[in-house]
């Protein structure tokens, strides 16, 4: 059988211990996973591209099987380019739950074929998003046990930038 | 019994294939119903007012028991212009049906006697939005089978432009 | 245009006041309302059939479209019987709402045409079922405001009779 | 035992009937409770901090154990500062909670030993929101049921205003 | 202020690590708190109401603060009996909620004044279960870290004296 | 890399076409899938053991990479004997997710390292589930497009049987 690659799109805005947690899983299911960091122009993002990939490339550097890259345009156009029908999304709680199934039929309507994988966080991770991360942070907090150090000291130096 | 009229708002931004298949059950249900697209000046759109109901028009000719037509201010007020008690609505996923239920409940208060009667849309098209289909479109994919041919090409040439 | 007929099945084992107001709501939409009790020989109701047809009779005498029935089998083919293509149900919580989808795109396959209506209870019946209801007559309490006198009377009665 | 502080939080913008029955219930639960809304300057908000405090300390005035405060920053320091380690929060639907699920956990994990109870408004209250309310004025209606006289004018003001 | 008392009824069929991680946050916020099993002759559980008891009250010997009680009938009636308005209930996950608030609502309509109290356990526990861990002993697998030593072995013993 | 098997285990009672699309999706995801049905003896089935297992064979019976089995006692223990880590299970609607969540957490549990996916099933067959099918052939209804040939037959075989 070939090889059997899988991709992990997201924003990555930044990227938490719950996405790795879901890449250390979802690279022990195939051959290689990519770890494909979402570039839309018309979304505002606190992380500029190049820091969303360096951080995701330092952080996954020990990881043989992970490939840290990026797309724009239609995700399964990206999907045929890297030769795979497999996406990995985690789940974690009900309101993620509609959006996804919603996101996983329109693309295998667009690519039969497509099959969308949900895989479940670690559940210390459960409650965990990107955007509650970056609150945390605005508002003077820190949460070094929910994100890599790098991006513990990135997300402070940001938010101590803007207040200066 | 007098003539039953029911009236079906959204934003219709644009129309889905999932509307036109709630607008069809929803016309064999009462003597007429009114397609109404909202004008909130307040909040943008892709499509403007005029070109909304064009494509309804265009895609309700044929309907002589469906009326297109668009309001402003408060639903309950148009309601009663229109001389109906009864809204419309499609429900697909459990993420809708809250706020729908707390439009439904606010509508019933600030006009006694309002009822709003969800309809469950053909289920290929349980998972579709507006929203959905323009974020496809934006991203340089296409859905002719959830949209009109004029919805189509409409959602093409709005997108192309925006790339020039 | 012809009549036009909705049927509003259920398991009434009680009638409530929920059931009551969603009755009220239906007979305002159409020209006639079935309230239609199912009769499952394989499971267990706390009232009877008869018992729970008497209530129901009792509680809608005075309203001139609703007619009291009760049917077995499948319900679209009871649908057809009464030539309807119309069925009523109420929403109350989300718990709901996923198995009434269900039943209503089983109904639709089975029976295209079909069109289930959701109606939306008043906000003081939005958390309440008959199970619940049975639940505090059987532990000793009392609920006369969310059912009525009758039922109110019966399910003492009952639960008083298991006592003893 | 030593005095039990409670910690009310939310933007209230503005109060409604359904913030104040959650006071009512929180502050018979605790020797003292704070109500206080979020300062936070990067959000646009319909009325002033000044405003919305106006409405609080009025509507609030007779009620001996409810104090009316802002805060800006992270919440758990706030509390620190209170010299509490309860929050209180009101659940409505569904939709709610698995947001405030994660605040709550994200709480706890920032200052271990934080707890937020979850309380339930009067179900007349069960799916109102400040967003709904506001929207309702917004487009020239009104619901003074849902608000207190003051916030009911100010509403009308507000929108007049905006208006000319 | 006279002194707070707190119930917190339950199956406890067996008391898992998830109801011990609710005493211990309920008991923080209250003067007393009374760990209530429910009798319920009506509906079958695997451990007697001795059984239950005997576990709960080795659990929760060294906190002073606990009392633990066995309770039939109208949690309502009971709750006066203990010249108590405070129910305390863990909130897992989306399906507890809308049964929980469909109790807390109609507990609240039979005596007025009641009120129930959500807390959040620990996130380790935020999936368990009772009757999840019943599934796992009687499947003869064990789960030691989600109950206490007293639970793993009686459990163990349960589901061994079936077996012969 | 050595073989991937993955496993996914259900009642199948009876097997619905929704159970063949997702057999036919995880097949192409991983080098060899079994299929394998709960002997559970203290839960009642429709259809015994040695009928499931029959009917599932007969399908797959073209399908090189699936196989039909069976176990008893605990998942993780079986998977270890099929050499495995990974479930496989279908999403439909969001009822399922929780309780699918919890098991997917205590099965990691039980077994670390163990992975549950969970694929979604054509649109067609997301509010599909057995006991729906068999209630409908149980009121004397069909529904030859949610079944195989097979399944069909042997219900009307099964309800017929029942009915003399």
């Amino acid at each position: 059988m070939s090889q059997r690659i899988a991709v992990y799109p997201g924003s990555f805005d930044p990227l938490t211990l719950g996405h790795v947690d879901i890449v250390t899983r979802a690279a022990k299911l195939f051959d290689r996973l990519v770890v494909a960091a979402i570039h839309n122009p018309d979304k505002t993002s606190l992380f500029t591209l190049e820091d969303r990939l360096a951080i995701m490339s330092e952080t996954f550097a020990r990881e043989p099987k992970v490939e840290v890259d990026t797309f724009s345009g239609l995700l399964v156009d990206y999907l045929k380019k890297k030769q795979s029908f497999i996406l990995i999304r985690g789940l974690r709680a009900i309101s993620d739950f509609e959006i996804e199934l919603q996101m996983a039929l329109m693309n295998r309507r667009l690519s039969p074929g497509t099959e969308t994988l949900f895989l479940v966080p670690s559940v210390e991770y459960s409650f965990l998003s990107s955007s509650l991360i970056k609150q945390v942070y605005q508002s003077g907090g820190e949460a070094p046990t929910l994100v890599t150090p790098l991006v513990d000291r990135l997300l402070k130096e940001k938010y101590r930038q803007n207040e200066q």
